[in-house]
């Protein structure tokens, strides 16, 4: 039995604790320092065992199943783990900063730590909104590191397949820039938009009349706050230059509109269809927009 | 039997005629000038008639299925059927340019035009794509000027409550100022954000990697260009009011990136999550986010 010791009883970690236990021959740790998650993993009936395994050797995979900033200080804690032969992946949306923290350990344990993070997730959170199908088809990506140990990697990749995941590789300044465009900038605007009308004198009859476009336009402005502010400031440098890179278009946009270009206006957005279009069918296969 | 006459026989003229001929009790006349439109019109067995009525009197309701800048450069060569007591109505984006079009009409026959727009729609569009129920507890905004006959408004009011829709009135300046917030705007946004990627040095990573929220955020981006690029240019005053607003919060959020604020970031997250809940519960009722 291999055994995964997952840090978190989260979304993210019970979706991959319950997901391994359907999968089979896989022991599970699960620990969280929060009493009530402790409950809910315990109510689950998916761990093995609620603590940390007391010895640990080749034969395990630690998963740092939390945000960014929390994943960056517990790592340098598991460099005894590391030693031990152990392995340690994580989870987490922003990777530049765990990159970073890998520093704080010695090389010759750094090469056991793979960074990863599966594209999936929902609006809700805890180990009750868990489903061991969350990452069934979905993506995940890892962004391994030069001297990443070629072992270290197939054990998680061995982790994911179990999990049904699609494994991509990407350089960890790569996945920033990627996830800053595809899901963090997307979650800036619909807060923006959502906070902006919240303030406008129009705001009585706007909330009357939101249209069906609004509600899946602003459905990821129902998200976690403290997450988000997280994600925000963690990755802020990669998601300020997708959003000049976005404001720039806007800014031709914005000259057509004030032109009355119309035949301007009708190109950028025959453009803009196609490429979401394309982006989907890219992502999802054909026949994306069946329900 | 009341008759209504609807210019244009796509999506919306021909949700509402299915809607009406289910609902009964009216004659039903569809004319559209695209020789596919007048073919699907035909084949849907639908409408009762496919030409203008021959005749006009106080009887009848001649509806304006079409976009604004058509319905403002149509709306003048109907005073013939005002003159004989026909009430008009309009189902377009954008009331602005609608309302000024009335000043080409004596006031005597101005009276008897009811400017409308029912917030219902689909990324789909033409008589195949049409409905009998897309109006059905949907809202629609009536914008009727000081001298609007109340008989005209009367038989309109009809018209929509045999849909199913929930009448609303606001001025046309409201109404156009809140569809750039609600609608044109969100719009906008998307289609910026997918031309932006569409151009980016990561585009083939940002494809394989496009995430859950993405798909949601850019659903509105998959509409139709040429019904766009009118509506961006006949509402160009408000849309650029809303823009310059929603900028504003933009650079608030900008400001806490930059500076790492994640207290300020959680506050504008938070405060745009019970914003979102809001106006969703005022507009859809409670448990909007049931499947």
């Amino acid at each position: 039995m291999r055994r995964v010791t997952i840090l978190g009883t989260g979304l993210i970690g019970g979706s991959m604790a319950r997901g391994l236990r359907a999968a089979g021959g896989w022991t599970l740790h699960g620990v969280d320092t929060a009493a009530p998650a402790r409950v809910a993993a315990e109510a689950s009936g998916v761990f093995h065992a609620l603590t940390m395994p007391e010895t640990l050797g080749p034969e395990d995979v630690i998963v740092l199943a939390m945000p960014t900033a929390a994943a960056a200080a517990v790592l340098p804690t598991l460099a005894p783990a590391l030693a031990a032969g152990a392995t340690v992946t994580d989870v987490a949306s922003v990777k530049g900063p765990l990159a970073e923290a890998l520093g704080a350990l010695p090389s010759a344990l750094r090469r056991q730590v793979v960074l990863g993070h599966p594209i999936a997730g929902s609006e809700r959170s805890g180990m009750a909104a868990s489903d061991g199908a969350l990452f069934q088809g979905r993506r995940v990506v890892l962004t391994p590191l030069g001297d990443t140990a070629p072992e270290a990697l197939g054990k998680v990749e061995q982790i994911w397949s179990a999990l049904g995941a699609e494994i991509e590789t990407l350089s960890v300044e790569a996945h920033d820039a990627v996830l800053a465009r595809t899901s963090h900038l997307p979650h800036l605007l619909a807060f923006a938009l959502v906070d902006a009308l919240g303030a406008d004198p129009h705001r009585e009859a706007i909330f009357r009349l939101v249209a069906g476009g609004f509600r899946d336009f602003t459905r990821i402005a129902g998200s976690d706050p403290t997450m988000w502010s997280q994600i925000f400031t963690t990755n802020g440098p990669a998601l300020l230059e997708a959003l000049d890179r976005f404001e720039a278009t806007l800014r031709t946009f914005r000259g057509a509109i004030a032109a009355e270009d119309g035949a301007a206006l009708f190109e950028a957005i025959a453009r803009a269809r196609a490429t979401r279009d394309a982006a989907l069918t890219e992502s999802y296969g054909e026949g994306h927009d069946a329900p």
